[in-house]
């Protein structure tokens, strides 16, 4: 059986240097912005004329840092880390083709040197390959009505303490991404430890917090050389 | 740069054999059906476990009858035609990726034999290749207040009236998938020849019309070899 095969149009610059912390939907962070710039030949003012009049976008990737090998059952995060559902009725990115799908916020188009595409409310990792960007059609594809099984609701949020010695490194949008990032509790579904110290990555920072489940705490940051 | 490669993993089963006819979104037409049987190593029951849960699914697929060349311009039928705008703009299977997505309502899974899934809403010509399946989550992808730009509002509809000859061959859900394809006006948008015959082919059965512009005719209906 023939395959098809896919080129980037452009790789996502984006806060994320690891896995570990991204939010498990799209539009769970706001303050999460990416940055898309087209390589050539899409690269083109043309090529996204009239993108403007949309405030939301598809972007198709490639889960590029997922193992290649698919399972028929995953374990999502959602329902504990030990309930089996198919992968398919999953967005898990252990998937026979691993694409992924992304609706995010456009909130800047650059066409002055070719083209940069800004988005807010992203949940992919720093140099996600972007396959294709379309534009959200509301009137087909907003369906609030829709049965959304384990993921009918949005996943509940944690309050986020900062400490003082946080706090007062911490510019204004740093410190709103980073609430963003831990109030959705990016911990293993299965670790309850509230003494465990976690870190996450967020640009050249190393966040370190803890939880108890409740209350996440913000303890320090570190810049990394 | 090195590209991804993509295994189908089933092919879909719909009433348009032709590329002419097809709505230009998916539930517009809700008579049209498809049915989707995944191939092995995909086609186990586990795959699709808990996928009932969610009434609405997303399908990744190729355009695979469409010119592989794309431009960084477009003209969508619903600007007339006449109206250029980016490819990123719009949803033109003339794309660098040439990867669609399309939101269908999931009314059956048949897992006696292998899986078979059956959609409705279905805009894909019959034996489309599908890359993926995944399931639609209405707290982050219904967005009902986004702009939608040129496709903002879905297109007008045409009254559809049938000959006494084709309405009297005609079982109910046939003239309801008829009556759906024809009421979106499927002309090209630069045709507006009241007296053109046009034929469009569903399932087994080639269904002439004609068009005021206000007012679809269906003349007849033949029964191809």
């Amino acid at each position: 059986m023939s395959g098809f095969n896919f080129q980037p149009i452009g790789y996502l610059a984006t806060p994320f240097a690891d896995k570990f912390g991204i939010p498990r939907q799209p539009n769970l962070a706001p303050h999460a912005q990416g940055v898309l710039k087209l390589l050539s030949p899409y690269n083109r003012a043309e090529a996204v004329r009239g993108l403007e009049a949309f405030s939301h976008v598809w972007l198709t990737f490639v889960f590029h840092q997922s193992a290649s090998d698919w399972k028929p059952t995953v374990r999502p995060p959602r329902l504990g880390g030990n309930t089996r559902i198919g992968v398919f009725a999953s967005r898990s990115p252990f998937r026979p083709n691993p694409i992924g799908l992304s609706l995010v916020e456009l909130i800047k188009i650059d066409t002055d040197s070719g083209v940069a595409l800004t988005f807010k409310g992203i949940d992919l990792v720093d140099g996600t390959p972007i396959l294709d960007i379309k534009p959200y059609i509301p009137y087909a594809e907003s369906i609030p009505t829709a049965r959304g099984g384990f993921a009918g609701s949005p996943p509940p949020e944690l309050a986020v303490i900062f400490s003082p010695e946080a706090e007062s490194r911490l510019k204004p949008e740093l410190r709103a991404l980073i609430e963003d990032v831990l109030k959705q509790d990016p911990r293993p579904a299965y670790a309850n430890d509230a003494e465990r110290i976690y870190g996450v990555r967020l640009y050249q920072y190393d966040v370190k917090w803890r939880c108890d489940g409740q209350t996440t705490y913000v303890i320090a940051l570190e810049k990394v050389a």
